[in-house]
């Protein structure tokens, strides 16, 4: 078994509603050091298999076929043995 | 100027929509080694605090009145400094 993390985040470029309405919210709260917020995605996904390389190659497809979008979105994963 | 990374996860017990419906997708497309997936959010902040504790503070802050939900999320954290 493996436990894949999976960090998802827009490209740098693009823009971030979500992100700067967190930013405007935290102003108001009173954290007026905070200087910029981007928002992305996290998954944690346990797979049923026994060969690294296999997950990996799995986890990977995953991210191109469904989890993340290439064109607007970065991703990357950490493998861990559970 | 620190950066934090903030990772937002549904307590284990919480149900997890988001996640089961990612789950059935990634089957659908083949994936039929996954058994578990976690759908949780992901935030990068840049803070302008040059002193460690400071920033900590100011994160945990954050986390606690805006960024999370405690009664059912668990967040934690990482700095780094840029």
């Amino acid at each position: 078994m493996y436990l894949a993390k999976i960090y998802i985040t827009l490209k740098p470029l693009v823009n971030d509603p979500q992100g700067l309405t967190i930013r405007g919210a935290l102003h108001n709260l009173g954290f007026t050091t905070v200087t910029s917020v981007r928002a992305g995605k996290y998954i944690e996904i346990q797979l049923d298999e026994n060969n690294r390389e296999q997950a990996q190659l799995k986890v990977t497809g995953m991210c191109e076929k469904l989890l993340a979008n290439p064109v607007i979105e970065n991703y990357h994963f950490e493998l861990e043995k559970i």
